[in-house]
């Protein structure tokens, strides 16, 4: 979904903004392969992850969160307001692999006015979840945002 | 810097290894940008990028991410060991631009025999850095790794 954009000051606690889906295909795992460098046989060897309890290729944890950083853009709701993305602390819950269509929700755990005059500090709450409503990788980020100008 | 295949009971508290460095280009970001879906401007719109404080495009946090596992493959000590990412808890603590020259620094913080038989939990310090030395990412990683057949 396309949201307005938002400022610190538009956020309200427990607000929360969802995205995609997203399928994650072979293509975006040989992709991401090539430009991490991490070519480990699970992501990248067929036949070795055809002999493994998942049975097929699995993306990369990191693609998976390459690809929820794309739905929160996809939201809008940071379109000129993102100042710096700070930190992250998120879990690989369950594996992906390739045709899983993937689904990013967002709440805001946490508002923090103190940082510096126009900008706030916002924790959000981070849900990946794929086709099946499993959660795939879960955790929280930690942004700086715009205020609103009159704030 | 390339190391022998590591099991969980080859590696020691506090043992840590390198690799890199490894150059960010303008086309990484680009790639990551359409790879994540991410096209905030401080990543993909030059003129923009030039009017803030950092004078320049800037890659995605994730990317630089990204950039420290494939240097994390590099090291070669994960080879046929590496069962799982289970987690991230990273900052990202300066901005990288393009011609930056990332190494990485993993350190053994904790090792953790329970989960299952034939296999640890390990906790890795980890610690991007610039071609000055100065770090861009820092945080743990949580993976599990198989044990010494004979362990």
């Amino acid at each position: 979904m396309r949201y307005a954009s938002h400022t610190f000051d538009d956020l309200a606690l427990q607000a929360s903004f969802e995205a995609g889906p997203r399928v994650v295909t072979r293509e975006d795992i040989a992709t991401f392969a090539r430009l991490s460098g991490d070519h480990t046989a699970l992501h990248t060897d067929p036949d070795y992850a055809a002999s493994t309890p998942l049975g097929g290729l699995v993306a990369h944890g990191v693609l998976n969160l390459a690809v929820a950083t794309g739905l929160a853009f996809e939201m809008g709701i940071f379109e000129g307001t993102i100042l710096a993305f700070r930190g992250i602390e998120v879990r690989f819950d369950r594996p992906v692999q390739p045709g899983d269509a993937l689904s990013l929700r967002l709440t805001v755990a946490r508002l923090d006015e103190r940082p510096r005059p126009g900008r706030g500090a916002v924790t959000f709450d981070v849900d990946l979840s794929n086709q099946g409503g499993r959660t795939v990788l879960s955790g929280s980020w930690a942004m700086l945002m715009a205020r609103r100008p009159s704030a």
